[in-house]
């Protein structure tokens, strides 16, 4: 049986490259056995992709992975605090900001790119509240931001 | 002096309708003693109601209804999850996102269907914290999206 | 060296405003060590300030300053329930909406008005996860709302 760790490296192909926090605040911070993650849009090798507006210039299918791709960024926000995801004990709730052609109705199926990779990972645990919202401005034009809470282990290993 | 669970049923006047969520997320998650629900739409027998948006096609009046019964389905996923609204300790913060038509501003009066509703049930600790703000897209094009943090008892009764 | 409330009532210069809320809400609530704060605009003597969208009539200057009077609002309900900042132990999650005119892609820059006013407080502890998201309409057509979650001392004095 594969550890939530392992599953995670062999998904995402590779050593974890963190987004660089800009500003005055953090990918994420712990309180107690919550961990709340930032809103992390779809990097990948130094810049976003899939930039634009959901159902304008990106296709549900590309936005379904750029929703995936941001889900895998707060997930490595989240090894970066707690060292490694076998500490988490489960996602507790996903918000998904999907930037949004006007008419555009499809932010549940978008936001299923972060949910799907969760439960990929976590399994039962990974399943989660949430809520999908179709928001007019990202910065970047990037299509999606994605924000999580996680329930982490209070102690280091499991 | 009736239970919040009596009062809940009597408002709704009869059987809690359970949305189903259609993908890998539950409409509620427990951690501790907080209950994070899933972002909830205006469902009712079936389908949507008040669709379109506020300030346009949704009169303020329609919105606040549709805000209401968007809380009345948060409610039902929390006692879906813990068995009996007697349970809450408390109603900690909604977030309402208000499918707004340019120029329509009244997304604090719109979330007052949901404040409202839950200061009937819960009496003092019914009133929250909350965040109201227009957004440009929604699936289905329904017209207000609500989600909750509640606070739960520890144990199972009262 | 000066405690956070020192520090807050001089950087505000005064005595603090509380926001009235003015519906079946609450400022702030408290569950747990935590402290959820409701969503704040930039209301300064009786009136809100810097109205209109970030981008358009808005400078992003202003916008940066709407932010960060919205923290202090934030900050000034956080101290209405706690008594005083110094029972703050850390700003644990901030979202910014930010009213954003068409095309307008700084919301982190704008939401630094707030991050820079709470690391300027609280130091490392004020430093949060957050997400900064454009949206189309705000009550009374605010350029910003700012809403937190702070983790709190058990007790009342640090």
């Amino acid at each position: 049986m594969g550890s939530f760790d392992d599953r995670f490296l062999r998904i995402i192909g590779g050593k974890p490259e963190v987004v660089p926090a800009v500003a005055n605040y953090l990918s994420a911070v712990r309180t107690g056995n919550l961990l709340f993650v930032s809103g992390h849009g779809p990097y990948k090798d130094g810049s976003y992709r899939y930039c634009g507006k959901a159902g304008g210039k990106v296709s549900l299918e590309d936005a379904y992975q750029s929703a995936r791709l941001c889900a895998i960024n707060c997930l490595i926000a989240v090894r970066s605090v707690i060292g490694s995801l076998d500490r988490v004990k489960r996602i507790v709730q996903v918000h998904g900001f999907i930037n949004s052609e006007p008419g555009f109705r499809e932010q549940p199926a978008v936001l299923n790119g972060a949910s799907d990779i969760l439960v990929e990972i976590f399994g039962e645990q990974g399943r989660h509240a949430r809520a999908a919202v179709g928001i007019s401005e990202l910065a970047f034009d990037i299509s999606v931001e994605v924000e999580m809470v996680v329930e982490v282990a209070p102690d280091a290993g499991r």
